[in-house]
């Protein structure tokens, strides 16, 4: 047992030369058949597999419970779903592909006419392969799904529908994992597990913080972390409901939500906009030396609406590779193990630990020799004739920390300002941390 | 009589589909040819057409009143005016047209050679044809206007000069209109009414400002509003110097000037800059649809000059298509009916009423459920599966209002924000208002 | 002696008829042989010859005294240098140049073989044929500098190798030259007087801060002005160290560098970046007709470094030419008196006198009569009818003065805001209050 032996720098260096990316798409691979939903056996079974990885808190509220202006809804399972046609053959079966039944479809079994079957079939006429994923949580209601070109073959006659699911109260289901820090400051890591067979949306994204939770336990940490797999909105909502005294205590946080595709990197901050977390995403994307993207916050897209809903805005910001309505897979059964990529895994695990290295290592302090420069050459802090690239670099970073260390300026602000990466910044720091030129500042 | 009884909303929509612009153009037509000054009878005449649409006040002010720096000046009045050449022909005749003599001309009756007539002529010699307007309230002078080439005409022999004028005690004459609102609270509308015939600077703006305040009567209105026809510069400081105590109740105000022609909208902000009325004409210009201009306040131009003045700095803009010095016609005789425009006409008034529905309804909310979003879904604000492209903007609009209404943000700073038009903004808000979920943060 | 008999806008059209630039280079021709340091005769010979033209203050400072984190360091005083070759010949000859020999060699009189001799050696490969500039101040040490090209003659065998120089208790030699004014807010004008025969790198400076003194010597001031020429580093921190209680009087300060090459101006800002001289320094290169540069703060470079460590961080830019490390003679041989242009030098001290003359007249003032326009008129500050191109910018800065002028603004705000250059103004600023339509503000 190696727990808090390791600084996230080494440990981002290690996990680098790891086949980082496979290790999380098997992760990926194994979830991907199990049906899901916001409740139910599917989620519970989802959280069984996570727990090999990592020693998750599993919770269940029960359907009822008021959840701020919201109610825990009945827990939804299905055993089985199928339209047979007048051969009694299962012609939409929900045994080949989880997303043929609209998910929490409440239970029929009826013979019927393809007219009255008609209005409870979902297509995508544009994608006519593709098999559309529907939900109705909210309303009671049942559903197929199907690609529009099976639709197309489907002649009059009557059919034998049956959805072998119950809706009835039970629980909802989440998962959460905490990993003390040096401070009680959290850094939040949440992302919704409540899809179907669906990667980029959203498995990618619950094997991206399952290793991250996974690798961060090998790290000494400054910040503790908490990792929520919670079903997409009302897992958000009931998780807020049920912590509203502890929010405060989230310092910084990430939703994570389709990060296994191959496109490049698009960050949206929080509702406030200059966030630490902001500002450190932004940092590390631009040294990144990779396209990528940053959006303002919307109060669309995932549990960022709820976390920076205006009675918490919360300094949450929400990581993605290609953003949902961007990729033509988003929602439907070619969000599958195709549309993932073991590289593009890697590199948005990795990407998620630069910003946390940053975060741990973004302090404030103060100059114990404000006045005039210190004298560096007498501490062997200066290149007495000539010196190399690296040396001039390390020089200017210091005299840029030194400058800029009069307990208004952490880390960050001082890299934005002197166009360095932080971690010259930071090296710098620590070497005049160590001549002790610097004196933390708390904030 | 059915005084408060629409909103401005369906005000806009009723005149949308009126022949506006012709009832606007008929009233600058009749005004024309009245020969007005700062002072005197043209103006009363002005006034007294105007109050066959609305029920104006008249104000007279005494000759030699005190206002601020200044003096009410004497009053000017004008009965005829002509230069005769030897064979008795009146070749410059004021009743030809009322700009032949520079306004505010003391009585002359003289004969004299063009020598000594000479310096009293005054040109244009870039346009030869047009006659010039020229003026001379604060220094006692006389002289007349006429085309350039008609000057060249002119040959040597004696004229016989006579202006038949007075100027005397008497008063400064302006009309005030005032339209009580719900709130106390008042929008400004500003225009000079002083020049003789010319047609864009500024009978367009008389015309507009009186249809508009025939038209406001009809709507419900939150604002009170108060319209101005003045004498420009002496009629503002007038006004000024004997409303002191009363400004503090102007929350938005426009000069308007030059809204007649076929050039595009040009608003000049006022000298704060960010004042509420400078967002509201921003935002209906950037979703107008077509081309406009944003000018930064400058401290010349018309009215907006006292009204910015450091002592004041009333939230006040200028509303004008082509401004002053931008068109060749500019104070002569060929800004005449002819480079008026009835469409343009119609656009700029109803620009004026977008801009005032803008700011009536440009309210500030608390989210009532301001701990993550309500439920939209029970309350049918929701679309339970798909939904067309009006419901989803809609849906996003609620969206946009519940997140940022934190009693910060009024609705045309989530409109900006959102990049969404503020009818739409302002659509959900009255939908959630409805639904209460939103409360009103009195500002 | 006509002290305070004129004013700095009178003394710059003076000096711009004058053959400036010729007077400035002379003396910069007369300072080029003497071998200076930061410590030593060199230093106090080119004290000396600077006093010539303003009675400066020379301070000795003993050495081992303490300066915050430094320590004034032995004197240096060098006599002659040699290497001579087997057949007795002085190849390398420090009375030939004095940048032979390393700054601050420690004596040394030995016999050596080229091998044992090398690593003492420097050259420039990339400019085989200059001398490079070294130094070595705070680590004992010796050395030469010379020609790539010449170091590539010399062949193996025995040389003679001779430093006579002296490394003694002694003092630090710093030139301070106070002009006072009627406030005893201060300017600072500082530059490094260190270098031995280097022209650009700094002869530049200290000859245009000589001149500036003794031009400013004629002035009517409102500042007080303070020249220090003083060693590089250490005479900064020296002065700061002695002078600590006195900083705050410093309002302004610009360190000058690198004034005398043929590129354009260069500006560094503060470490604040809005000081009122980075604000006056940029207005007066914006105007200038003439390209420029402004580059932020970073705290490498001259003694701004000094002066903006975060314990002062006081109002001091860096004017220079081609800043340091842009221009490939920096530091060598060929930083001469061929690259001085005295066009540029004297444009180097007109500019500087453009941004005193700015500052001297950036007064703060409020509008008497605040509420509406005076009438300027009646005043004759006004055209009657027509008026010239100047005449009606002459009326628009009065406007702008009387419009901005509420205790808020001082005007540098208001050229900035109007667009129009600072001359302007301020004489707009001078009509209003001869007329006493403005009061200054204290600030």
């Amino acid at each position: 047992m190696h727990r808090q032996t390791k600084d996230l720098a080494s440990l981002r260096s290690t996990l680098e030369s790891f086949s980082l990316g496979d290790e999380v798409y098997s992760l990926i691979r194994e979830l991907y058949p199990i049906c899901r939903s916001i409740t139910g056996d599917g989620f519970r079974e989802t959280l069984a597999r996570i727990r090999k990885e990592i020693s998750l808190d599993v919770h269940e509220v029960p359907s009822g419970t008021q959840v701020f202006d919201w109610t825990v809804p009945k827990e939804w399972n299905i055993r089985d779903a199928y339209v047979k046609n007048t051969h009694g053959e299962r012609i939409i079966d929900f045994k080949r592909h989880n997303l043929h039944v609209v998910s929490y479809s409440v239970p029929v079994h009826h013979k019927m006419s393809l007219a009255e079957l008609r209005p409870h079939l979902h297509t995508l006429a544009d994608q006519p392969d593709w098999i559309p994923y529907r939900t109705s949580y909210y309303k009671e209601n049942w559903g197929f799904c199907l690609s529009h070109n099976q639709l197309q073959t489907m002649c009059e006659g009557e059919y034998e529908v049956c959805i072998d699911s119950a809706l009835k109260n039970g629980s909802l289901t989440y998962g959460e994992y905490f990993l003390p820090g040096e401070s009680p400051a959290e850094v939040l890591i949440s992302c919704h597990a409540c899809h179907p067979s669906l990667c980029n949306d959203n498995l990618s994204s619950v094997a991206i913080a399952t290793f991250l939770a996974k690798y961060l336990r090998e790290a000494r940490l400054r910040y503790s972390y908490r990792f929520l797999f919670i079903p997409g909105t009302i897992g958000a909502i009931t998780w807020l409901s049920q912590n509203e005294d502890h929010v405060n205590a989230i310092h910084h946080g990430l939703v994570l939500t389709c990060v296994g595709d191959r496109g490049h990197i698009t960050y949206k901050k929080s509702r406030r906009g200059n966030a630490e977390v902001d500002r450190a995403v932004a940092h590390v994307l631009k040294h990144s030396g990779r396209m990528y993207d940053i959006e303002d916050f919307s109060p669309y897209g995932y549990d960022e609406r709820q976390y920076c809903s205006p009675g918490f805005n919360l300094p949450v910001g929400c990581l993605m590779r290609t953003p949902h309505g961007k990729f033509p897979e988003y929602h439907s059964s070619a969000d599958n193990l195709e549309l993932m990529d073991s590289a593009s895994l890697a590199h948005s695990l990795l990407t998620c630990l630069s910003v946390f290295h940053l975060l741990e290592n973004n302090r404030c302090y103060c100059n114990e020799n404000p006045k005039c420069e210190p004298q560096l050459g007498r501490r062997a802090l200066y290149r007495s004739m000539g010196g190399n690239r690296n040396e001039k670099l390390q020089e200017t970073a210091m005299l840029w920390v030194l400058n800029q260390s009069d307990g208004e300026h952490d880390l960050l602000d001082i890299a934005e300002r002197s166009g360095l990466v932080f971690d010259t910044i930071h090296e710098a720091a620590g070497l005049l941390l160590r001549h002790r030129l610097l004196k933390e500042v708390p904030r």
